[in-house]
């Protein structure tokens, strides 16, 4: 399965949020990590990502498509994975 | 076609932008955008958004799918639509 993930965290539970995101898919941008993920395995990242979270002040966004080629990804302006894989 | 918009724009440009995607998209959380638009508008929003941004620093992802079926959104935590609608 192929998921957009995006989330929106309060400052002191963001930096946690995207250590256990990066081990599950790959950094696109600020807050949005995109991959192929198996339903078990991305049961148990947002799993790990309700302990993280505040409910009432942070969100999760998840896209769930069959396969990557449903979707066509164009990126302008700067590209920022190559930069920051070593967070 | 169904396109999910995602920006990461410096401060002094953030709020242009927003109010920028807002006349073409939905808003469903921070910096993203999601809704039906055709070839032509999604054209239109992506020439204005490069006049807004710096390349060198700001960056737009988009996701083009066929149909909006063609992913299956799922939200954890704080819905934020509805708070922000008048922005």
């Amino acid at each position: 399965m192929y998921v957009i993930l995006v989330y929106d965290f309060g400052e002191k539970r963001v930096a946690k949020m995207l250590r256990l995101c990066r081990k599950y898919l790959s950094w696109i941008q600020n807050s949005v990590f995109e991959g192929e993920i198996s339903e078990v395995r991305l049961k148990e990242l947002l799993l790990k990502a309700g302990e993280i979270m505040k409910k009432e002040e942070d969100s999760v966004i998840i896209f769930k498509g069959s396969t990557h080629s449903s979707l066509q990804k164009e990126i302008l302006g700067k590209e920022r994975c190559a930069i920051d894989n070593f967070l």
